[in-house]
C-alpha cells in the first residue's frame, strides 16, 4: 500500500464511526440477573457514593482557622483572691490555655545552701566524707557543698546542696483546691476560612456579640454562644471536677466544622466536643501540673516565690470539613459509576456461559474463532459452530 | 465433556486473544461528531487535568513547618521606653506572637478590701446589711466581707470586697497609644520540609542573612526578604493602623509554598499574605486585648502592677503544595481519560441509533439477537432482520 | 411505531442481555503478548497498589494530637543552681519548649538616661548640637535627650537616650554556657486519637507508667519510654551539642505514627526523628535566643533584670497516618486495576492490526463495515471483504 493511498485510507476511516457489535441474548433469567446487578450497583453509586459520600463535590479538609480564647470569673484560693490574671497561662489567649486550681507554693526560695532531700539517692549522710563536693545528682536539687549537715529541723542528715532555699518538698505549702472554679466560663473564639470556597465563618453571630457576656452554650438551646462552664466542660469529657482540681489535666475541646456550601452557608455551624486526651486507662496517677516561679528582690538579692500548679488545659482543635458541587468531581465518579455497571457483564457473561449455555448456542455467537493461518478457510458465524466447544469459558474470567 | 478435556481446553483457550468485534459506520455526520465528543473530552483531560491540574505529580501538602520570630523596634508609650523585651509576649519567638501596642495600667495593687464596682449585680448599698459576706459574685472582683462602704473617694457606697485593691476599674490609667510602632519590624523565618520529596526550602537565601537587618519585604524587589513592617502588614490586611493600635486585633500571616519540584527547586519561593482573622464584619467593637501582672515585693507584701494590653497578634499560618512527576498517577489518569473516552460510545450509539438509524440497518448489524429455547433456530445476522424491531434502544442508555 | 408498541418492545428488550460479541484470534504469539501485558498490570496492581500501597484500606491522615512536655534536670550555670523552674520556658509543657543553656544578664537595669550605644548611626558626638532631642533610632535604645555625654567609663562621647540603663551592650554579662544540660531529660506524652476509627493510642505503656522516670528511650530495648536526654536529641539531629551550647538552636521532634489496624493495634507505636529546622546549609551565624526580663521593685522604682537566653527550642510535630480495610476502596480500586488490563487490548490491537495481520483476515473479522445509504445492499461479514482495506487501522489507536 502506497503511502498516499494509505493517508487518504486513513482520512477515509478517521470519520467512520466505531461501535462494538452486541449480542442480544433472549432469555429473562439472565436478563433478571443482568438488570439486578445493575441496578444493585447502581443504588450503591446514587445512594452512598452520591447522596451519602456527596461525590459530586469537591473538598476541602485544611482550612484556615484562628482560636482566642478568654477566661472569666473569680473566686477564693486560700486566703488570697484569684483573678483571671492570676490563674490563666499564658494570658495571651491562644489556643492552649491552662487554668490552675490548685497550687503548692514554696515561699522565700532564695539561692543559698540547705539540706538536699532524704529520698534522693545517696543524700542520707552521718559526717561530711559522705558527701562528695560538686556532685550534682540529676534527681537531685543542686551541687552538693561537701558538708553533712541537720535535714531543717528534724534530727536526721542529710547533705548540703547549693540551691534555691528551702527546697519545695519541705517548705511547699498544699493550699485546698478552687473547686469554685466549675462556674469559671472561658469563651472561645473561633473564625474559620475555607480558602478554596473563599468563605470566612466563625462561631460567633456578628450581631449578638454585646449577648455574649452572659450566655452559656447548649447545643440546642445556644449553638451560638461559645462561651463554656469549666463544669460543662468536665461533665462532656465524663471527668469528675472535683477530681480534676486534685490531679489536673488536658481536655481537648474539639471544633468540628463540617459545612455543604451547596445549602446556605449560614446553616455551617460547629459542633464541640470535649475529650480528655492525657489519660490512659485504669491509671490513676495520671496529672497535669507545671512550676513557675514569681521574682522578687528584698535587701538586693533575688527571691521567688515556687509554684506547682495544677490545673486544667484546655486544647482547642480545629477540624474543618467543607464541600460544594463541582464539575470535575461529578464527572470522573460519574465515570467511575458507569465503569463499574460494566462489570455486571463480566458475571453476567460467566453465568451465561457456565450455567445456562447448555447448547453452547451462546458461545457459538458471542465467539467468532479466527485462525492466524491464511490457508484455513476464513471462520465465519457458519463455519464456527463446527468447533466452538474448543473456546474456554474461563479464560474470559479475566475482563478485557 | 471430561476433567482433563476441559484442562486441555482451558489451557488451549488460555492462549487466545480475544478482541471486540467492531461496527465500523460508514457516516460522516456520526463520525464528526464521535470524533468531536472525544476532541472535547480529550482537550479536557490534556489541558486542565494534566497541565493545569498537573495530574501527573505525586503531591505533599502536609509540610512539616518551623516558624521562628523577632521583632526589632523601640519607642516612647506615654513616659517609658518600650522595647522588645516589654512589648513581645510570648518572647520565645513561636508561630503566634503580640506587639502590645496600648495599655491600660494598675499600678500598686495588693490582696486586700476595698470597694467593688459599681456597675457589678448588686453592688451599691447604703448599708451592710445589704452585703452578704463570703458571696463572690461572677462579675465581680471579689469575695464580699459584709460592709458596705464608699467607693473610693466618691460620695455613694458600694459593698466591701476581697481582692486585689484597687480595683482596676477605678485606678486603671490608660496610655497613649504607640503609634510610633507602625515602623517596628518583624522578622518571620520558616523553613519547610516536604518529607516525601526530601526537599527542605527556607523562605531567607542562605547567604543573604546578614543583609537582612535593613531589608524590607517587598513581593517583586525583595522576596527573599521575611522582615515587615507592622504599617505594611497593617496595610496589607487593609486595617488602619491608628484603629488597631486603639482595639487590637488578630492578623493572619499565611505563608504559602506553592512548588513544583518538577521545575528548578530554588524557584521555590513562599508568597505572604496578611488578613484580618479575628473580624466579623459591621462589627466596631472587635478587641483583642489580655491581661498579665508584673509581681514585686514591699515590705514584705507582694504588690503587683495589672496590666492591660491592646495589641496586634500575628499569627503565622504556613500552608505548603508540592508535586513532582510520578508514574502512578501518571498511569491511573491516563487510564480514567482513557475510560472516560469511551463515553463517546455511549452518546454516539444513542444518536446512532435513535436520530440516524432510520431504517434500523444500524440496530439490524449491531444487536445479535439470540434465543435460549434450543428448539428454536439458531438466529443469525440473516434471519435476525425479521425481528430487529424488537430490540429496544433505550435499554441501551445504561452503558455496560 | 405507536406508542404504546414502543412501551411494549422497550418493556420486552428492558429484560434482554447483552454482551459484546467477542472474536477469538488463534495465535499464539498474540495470545502470549496479551497475556504478558494482562499479567504485569496484574502484577503491578496486585503488588504495588494492594500490597506495598495497602489500597484497599480506608485511610486517615489528620489525626488528634495531644502533647504534654517536662523537663528534668538540675545543673549549675555560673555561680547559680538552675532547676526546671529557670531554664524551661514555657512552663506550661505545650508542644514547643524550650530550654536555656547560656545566658547574658543584664542586672539592675530600669527606666532613666544613659549613653547610647556607639554603633548606632548617628550616635557618636562632640557636642549637645549632634544629637537631636525626640529622635528614636530605629536601631537605637530608646529617645534621644539632646545631650552627648560620655560612654560610660570610656573617654569618648554618644548622645544621651531615655530607655532601660545601663545598657545591654555595655552592662551584660555573658554567663558560661550550662554544658551539663547534655543529660537533661525531656519527657514527651503524645496521646493520638484517630477519629475515622475510634482508635486512641499513646507513646507510653499504660502499666509502666511509673518506671518512666528513670528510663531512657532507644529505639530497640526501649521503644516505649519515651524520655531523651538533651545529647541524644542533638547526637540524633547530628548537632554537637557544645556547638548548641554557644549559639541556641531550634530542633525538630517528629514523632510518627504510621498505623495498619488491620494487624493488633497495641503494634501501632511510633517512630522518633530529630532533626534541626532552623539550619540553613553553610551559615555558621543561625542562632536562637530570646529576651526576657524578671522585674522587681526597689525604693518605689521598678528594675529589671534583662536575659538574652541562647538555647534549644524543641518543636513536638506530630504525623500520623492510620489505615484499615475498607469495602469501598477496595471496590474502587479493583474497578481500576480491571480497567487498566482492558489496555491490553488496545495493544494488542494494534499489534494484531498492524504486524500480524498480514492479509487483513483479522480486521476483516473485526470490523463490520456498515454504510447508511439505505440503497446500497446491507453489508454483512460476507460482503465486507471486498473493501475491508478502506479501515484504517490507526483510527483505532484512540480507545472506545
Amino acid at each position: 500500500m502506497g503511502c498516499l493511498a494509505f493517508l487518504k485510507d486513513f482520512f477515509l476511516g478517521f470519520w467512520d464511526y466505531e461501535t462494538p457489535k452486541v449480542m442480544v441474548v433472549k432469555d429473562k433469567k439472565l436478563g433478571v440477573i443482568y438488570r439486578a446487578v445493575q441496578l444493585l450497583i447502581l443504588t450503591y453509586f446514587v445512594w452512598h457514593v452520591f447522596i451519602r459520600q456527596k461525590a459530586y463535590q469537591e473538598t476541602e479538609t485544611r482550612p484556615e482557622s484562628s482560636v482566642h480564647t478568654e477566661m472569666r470569673g473569680v473566686a477564693m484560693l486560700g486566703d488570697s483572691v484569684q483573678d483571671t490574671t492570676e490563674y490563666v497561662r499564658p494570658s495571651e489567649g491562644f489556643d492552649v490555655i491552662s487554668t490552675i486550681l490548685r497550687r503548692e507554693v514554696t515561699h522565700d526560695q532564695t539561692q543559698g545552701m540547705c539540706a538536699e532531700h532524704y529520698s534522693v539517692a545517696d543524700a542520707n549522710c552521718t559526717k561530711d566524707s559522705d558527701c562528695t563536693q560538686g556532685d550534682v545528682d540529676f534527681d537531685g536539687h543542686g551541687q552538693r557543698t561537701g558538708r553533712c549537715i541537720p535535714y531543717y529541723n528534724y534530727t536526721f542528715k542529710t547533705c548540703e546542696v547549693r540551691t534555691w532555699c528551702p527546697i519545695e518538698e519541705y517548705a511547699a505549702v498544699s493550699e485546698p483546691a478552687m473547686e469554685k472554679a466549675i462556674n469559671f466560663t472561658v469563651f472561645i473564639e473561633n473564625a474559620i476560612l475555607f480558602p478554596k470556597f473563599k468563605v470566612l465563618r466563625s462561631n460567633i453571630k456578628p450581631k449578638k456579640r454585646k449577648k455574649l457576656e452572659r450566655c452559656h452554650y447548649h447545643p440546642d438551646t445556644n449553638p451560638y454562644c461559645p462561651v463554656f462552664r469549666l463544669g460543662f466542660i468536665a461533665e462532656q469529657a465524663q471527668e469528675k471536677f472535683s477530681e480534676l482540681c486534685r490531679t489536673g489535666g488536658i481536655i481537648g475541646v474539639f471544633i468540628n466544622w463540617k459545612c455543604d456550601f451547596d445549602k446556605d452557608s449560614s446553616k455551617c455551624i460547629p459542633t464541640y466536643s470535649f475529650r480528655r486526651i492525657d489519660m490512659r486507662k485504669n491509671l490513676p496517677s495520671s496529672e497535669y501540673y507545671y512550676r513557675f516561679a514569681k521574682y522578687y528582690h528584698k535587701d538586693g538579692v533575688e527571691y521567688r516565690t515556687l509554684i506547682k500548679a495544677y490545673g486544667i488545659r484546655l486544647d482547642v482543635i480545629v477540624q474543618g470539613y467543607a464541600g460544594r458541587f463541582s464539575l470535575i468531581p461529578t464527572i470522573i465518579n460519574t465515570v467511575t459509576a458507569m465503569t463499574s455497571i460494566g462489570i455486571c457483564s463480566i458475571i453476567c457473561d460467566w453465568i451465561m456461559l457456565t450455567c445456562i449455555d447448555r447448547n453452547e448456542v451462546f458461545s457459538e455467537m458471542k465467539f467468532d474463532d479466527v485462525s492466524k493461518n491464511p490457508d484455513e478457510p476464513i471462520t465465519t458465524d457458519f463455519t464456527l459452530t463446527s468447533y466452538g466447544s474448543t473456546h474456554s469459558d474461563l479464560s474470559d474470567g479475566v475482563p478485557l
